[in-house]
């Protein structure tokens, strides 16, 4: 038997619960857990996330059934194998996010399989070849990022499911985000939407704020206004320095991307406008 | 149309989702949330908690077809409208857990109808006549209860869905356990299984712990022992004195137990074994 | 012997700390507790909160040392007995955080008496009434606020020692705050400086946070902009609509109003520009 | 100037704040912070740390000072220059508590050089030698643990200031911690002293606890029960495996332990009886 997750985002009407599992009963699956929400009941958007097991060949005859059935074949569904998930990590210098996630897929925490990890700077190089993973030097200096930009396109063409920027410390332009052609995470390090663009513990430090925050979103074309996925925060206080709260928030991030992108593989988090519905494991 | 909420905890075997909503649908129901669990798929539990709005009229038949159906009818299920539980509340000197329940009662913030307050002293009786609520003096000394159990037994008998022990500071019988008939939650002043029994807080203080916490269960006979349904915890130090340790035990106390009543009361919390499925909403 | 606070807050040098304590032990106190913070140790500002034991009639000689010793008179210092401060709770419809305030005063977890209750609606005056303290109500419709300001400001003058805007639902003008010559707390419904101004559940809905907040700071002429005194979070998800999130949110203001009160009332908060120093009990 | 941390910890009585604050000032020390704390006024014990800067060479001149003055001769106090601590870190298979330490020394964020690892298994040999620490594998099987014991002290012997039980699957015998001669810190588990003991996330799934946690200590002849110096939890539901409580715990367990082994590391850590008293930074 292989594990089946079939996503669907439909606009709602009654039935579709009904509809999918006798979908999925009739092919010989079995239902593992079923998460559902709606966004209105009355006028909304239908979710729903089945993971549900069944024989590995009738992937084609459950896509046709749901291709066919009446009472299914007006949704909107994704169906994937519970497979890991390819990805590229994009940092820069820091460490603290790309080795957590680094870590957790040896330990075997996420569905997750780093293709690649590509940075503007070689100091994380030695660190991600101590996983078996291909490091890629992509220099990006001075304004024109294009030819960079092309270079790491390149790299992902083909090869990947998932980028992750991982304190990826470079601004992408909108061209990357559209040829790119999967989702990208990012994280950023405030609790969004306080102390958007750069610099936030700094803006933090001078507001005196009581908590520091990290948001891990999808990567849109409007800067730090993509979906949100995942956000947490960390208790801090007058005592801490801006150096302080960086790494008080280093915690924070690492723990919140990896979650983020954890569900992410694992296809529990649905996109609705410029939000998510995130079903957690 | 009428909310109903639908749950099932029965043997695992396949098809049972189908099934659930395949009935509901065909009896005209639409289902607006639907959470479900199994405790192992091999060889466990299955619950589910429907929530779905049909014709109030349909109850009758929406109960006949899950008896009669060839794919439900062997299932144990409970069904009921989502309409407030009756509700006595016991309650002793402190007021914490009493008022958090009543205002939030107020506020419509869970659906809980107060029938009666039971008070072995009347210290928050004026309290609880604001609200409105009947108060109940019920004396309690000495070593024999029986005389004060039966009279609280008296007062109950058919008039209330759940007891909660609001910190109530007496220690009932087995007996009277057994004939209230209906669940009785109770809020233990620490983070159970630690410090079981009498003074939790100054056994905390004693051990040097850095958190305190709170936990609402189901009374069983085994004193502490029943399904936990809610915890939470709050950070201490060595400053705070016992004092301060039940100060700060008392916020999360009242925040535990106003949880676990509100889930209770919409139906979200299933016993199975001596643990607890919760659904939160 | 009667607890003084002394909160000094001055630019550093070398030796306040020796100083400070020195004249206390001279005058005959007995340190319980010390804290102390500075901002910068090459050249920021000073801050400490001492809380002593010593005779009663030692307050004249004590300021009288402080102002006179060559190693304490250049300090700025403000020094308190540790008395009940007495507290006007402006509210609107809303009774939360206004109550949540009122149970923690009558079971002594602060040091605050309320002197009034002041709110532009009647809303909350039965429950104000049951705990027997006076309640003025002052209506405050249309644009022109300056008659409702100045009742305020005649209920208040001289009778206070801090006012706190317990979800209330007026701005307020600049020569308020100018004249009313207390402290004045507000509690704001966000984890500031996200979604400043109105309507912030609203917003946080529309934006998809994972967490709504609560701020609680002292009121400036900026609006939404002063000195922050305390902050919290409360985890939400895409299931919660706007009413969830006032309600979750709720919780979190009355907690994060409660505690920066409690702190102001024990001489806990000192501002430092547009921050506070906060040494929690 | 040389960062010097003097902490003391006495019998209270009035004017030690004074006594040694005005010491470190007639040496020419300037106070950076100060944290103070007495268990109890009357009849307790008097703990204080504090961070000056004063001339490295006026070390032997402050021990001087502080053992001759009239006001200070009678303490019991420490002085350490902030260097960082040597640390023998010892590990079994599991690689999150050990891994999380060395990352965190790597990037500064706590005063500890580790001086070795040592393991009973050969697993995290190469990630350890990938930090360039000394690794070491002692095996110890069968019941008599005296030789791995042995060989242990004899690495220890003169080098480490600090051991650090980083998921160190051995129960050490009294003997052991007898002669090591210098703290252990251990990181158990479970929020003790809930699940003492071996096998506390089985115990917690059977038990059906809503979050679980973990507690560092120093190390004792009683298991499990020597003075706590951090505990955190995370919350956990019915839908949580023991694999996952483990690997929820995981997070809990690293992060526990490297808060109490930098706050140990800083000197932020005072033991008082069986509990201990820490000034976080």
């Amino acid at each position: 038997m292989t594990r089946f997750h079939l996503v669907v985002a439909s606009p709602d009407r009654p039935g579709i619960v009904a509809a999918v599992s006798a979908v999925i009963a009739k092919q010989g699956g079995n239902i593992a857990t079923l998460d559902q929400f709606t966004t209105d009941p009355a006028d909304g958007i239908f979710v729903q996330r089945t993971a549900f097991d069944a024989p590995a060949e009738s992937e084609a005859s459950l896509r046709a059934a749901l291709d066919s059935d009446g009472a299914t074949r007006d949704l909107e569904w994704a169906l994937t194998t519970a497979s890991p998930k390819r990805v590229a990590i994009l940092a820069s210098k820091t460490d603290h996010c790309l080795l957590d996630l680094l870590w957790r897929q040896r330990r075997g925490e996420n569905r997750m399989a780093t293709a690649m990890v590509i940075s503007n700077h070689t100091d994380v190089q030695r660190d991600v070849e101590s996983f078996d993973v291909p490091f890629h030097f992509v220099p990006s200096r001075g304004p024109d990022k294009s030819v960079a930009e092309e270079k790491i396109l390149e790299l992902l063409a083909g090869n990947v499911d998932l980028v992750v920027f991982a304190r990826y410390m470079q601004i992408v332009s909108s061209q990357f985000i559209e040829r790119v052609g999967v989702p990208i995470i990012n994280i950023h390090h405030s609790f969004l939407p306080a102390f958007i663009g750069a610099g936030p513990y700094a803006k933090a430090k001078a507001r005196g704020v009581k908590l520091v925050g990290a948001t891990a979103h999808y990567v849109t074309e409007e800067l730090d206004e993509g979906p949100i996925i995942e956000q947490d925060v960390v208790r801090v206080s007058h005592a801490d320095s801006v150096r302080d709260l960086q790494r008080r928030g280093a915690d924070i991030e690492r723990a919140v991307l990896s979650r983020a992108v954890a569900w992410h593989c694992d296809d529990r988090v649905i996109r609705v406008g410029n939000t998510t519905v995130v079903f957690p494991g």
